[in-house]
C-alpha cells in the first residue's frame, strides 16, 4: 500500500477542512448530505455502511473502500461479513475489481491491527 | 419505459438459456457463481439482494436494476428501504444516475401492481 | 431514437414529482442541490450548462445528454459551440462515446425543428 | 431487442453522415483514427476486431459490441471464437455486463440468419 | 499526494517522448488530436480546458484533473470558478469523486504556490 | 512509477495468498475461474492475453495493465503488436485512458530490461 492507513485519513481530514474552507455552499452541501445518507432512516446505518462498502468497490475507489472498511469495523460487522459483501462486488464487477479487493485485504489486516 | 417487467422476463430467461445452450463451460461457471453469490453465507440472501441493487444502480445498469428490485421485494425489503438504499446509490453515484431513478421508482410502481 | 423529446420530458416530470412525492428526505435535497448547482455563482449558468453536457456525455448517459442540450440552447450557445463541446467529449471518451454523439445529433436536430 | 439490426444500421450511417456535414475538423479526423485504428498494422484486422468487441463489452455499449459482431463475423470468426472473447469481457467485467451479453448473443442470432 | 507536480510534469512529458518516439502513426495522430481539441474554434480554449477540468473529474482521472487545473489558472479561471466547476463535476459525478476533490484542492494550493 | 514490477508482484502474490486463505469458496472459485478464461479454448491464450489487456487499458486499472503486459510479452507479442493493442484501446477510450498509457510504456521498459 502507498500509504498507511493513518497518513491517509490526516490527509482526507486535512482537505475536508480546506474544502470546507473554500466557503462553497454547494460542496457543503454535498458533504453534509452525503454524511446523513449513511445516518439510520428506513434502514440502519450499519446496513448503510455496507452499502457504501460495495458501492465504493464496484467503482474502484480505494479510498472510498478504507474509509467504509473503517466504519463497517466500528458498525459491528465481522471480517467473515465484510469479505462475504466484497464478494458480492466481485461478482458484479468481475476480476477488474481484484487489485481494490487486494488493497482491501491489507487494509483489514490495518484495521484489525489496531483494533487488536 | 421501453419495455415492460414481463417483457424483460422472458428475454432474460430466454437468453439466459440461450446462453446455457452454447455450452461454453467457463460463462456457465459464472452464471453459477452469480447466483451462488446471492446465497446465504456470511450475510444472510436479504441483506446481498439490498447490495445487488445499489451495486447495479452505481454502475447504472438498468436490467440488473430491474431484476434487483423483484429480488428485493420478494425478500421482504419494504418500499421505503428500498428507496433508502437507492439514496445512497444516488448519494455515491451522483446526477448521472438519476434517470436509472427514475426508471427504478417505474419499475417499483409495476412490480406493486403486480403484487396488489 | 427510441423515444421522442416530448415522451423524454413528460416520463421524467412525471416521475421526479413520484420521487418528491415519495418523501425521502436525502433524495429531495439532492434534487434541490443538483438544481442549485447550474444557478449562478462564480461561473454563470451558461457556462456550467456546458460542463453539464461534457459530463453527461463521456459518462454516456443519454437522457442527462438530451436534458443539457435543451438547455444549452435555452442558455444562447449556439449549433457549432456545442459541437465544439461534444468534440472535447469525444477526445476525453473515446470511441465509445460514438453512439451517444449520434443520439446527440439527432436530438439537436429535434429541438432545432421545436425551435424554428 | 429494441431495434433490428437494419435499423441500427440505417440510424448509424444516417447520423455519420450528418457528424460529418457538420463539418467540425477534430470529429472528421477522430471517426478517420477510429477507421484507421482497425486497418493493418503491427496487428492484423482481424486481431483488431475482436479486441474492439472486447472492449465494447466491459465498456457496456450496445451499438459498438453490434457493431464489432458483425465485423468479427465478416474477419471469419467463428461463433466459438466470438463467444470465447465475449467470457474474457464477462469475467473481466463482471455480471453487470452480462445483459449486454444476453444482447450479443441475440445480435449473433440476428447476424447469422443474415449470413445462412 | 504521491507524487509532486514537478514530478509529474517530468514523468509526464518524459513517457509522451517516449510513446512519440515509438512511432506509432495512430498514437502519434490522436495525441494531435487531443491536443487540437482545446485550441481555438467555435469555442474558446478557455472555455475548453474548463470542460477538459469537469470531464477528467468525473471520469476520475487524477493526472488528467492535475493537466486540466494547470491549464486552467494559466487560461485565467480564478480559484473560485475552479471550485464551481469542480462542483458541477462532484453533484454529476457523487461522493465517489471526493478524494480526487480532495487531491484538486491539495494540487491547486501547490499551483497557487508556484505562481505566487 | 510509485511502485516497481517486483513490488507489485510480490504484493500480487501475498495478497493472492491472504484472499485465498480467508476461505471463501465464492471468492476462490472466481479467482480460479479468472485464471481458466485465458486457457487455451476456441481461443488460444496468446489472443486471450491480448484481449486482457486492452479491457484493462479502457477499464483503467494499472495493476491489469501490468498483469497482462508481463503475461503479452511471455506468450510472444511483439513490443509493436502491444503498441498497437494500446492503441486500440486509446481509439476506444479516448485520452483519459493516456495516463495509463504512459504507465505501461514504462512498465514495458522495465519488463524489457528484465528479459535483456
Amino acid at each position: 500500500m502507498a500509504e498507511t492507513l493513518a497518513e491517509f485519513q490526516k490527509f482526507r481530514s486535512e482537505m475536508n477542512e480546506e474544502i470546507h474552507n473554500s466557503n462553497h455552499l454547494g460542496m457543503k452541501r454535498f458533504f453534509a448530505l452525503d454524511h446523513q445518507a449513511y445516518e439510520p432512516g428506513a434502514l440502519d446505518t450499519k446496513t448503510k455502511e455496507l452499502l457504501g462498502l460495495v458501492a465504493s468497490t464496484v467503482l474502484r475507489c480505494d479510498d472510498c473502500i478504507t474509509y467504509h472498511l473503517v466504519r463497517c469495523a466500528e458498525e459491528g460487522w465481522s471480517r467473515q461479513q465484510v469479505i462475504d459483501a466484497l464478494n458480492v462486488a466481485l461478482i458484479v464487477g468481475g476480476s477488474i475489481t481484484i487489485p481494490h479487493v487486494r488493497r482491501a485485504f491489507a487494509r483489514m489486516r490495518e484495521i484489525e491491527a489496531l483494533n487488536a
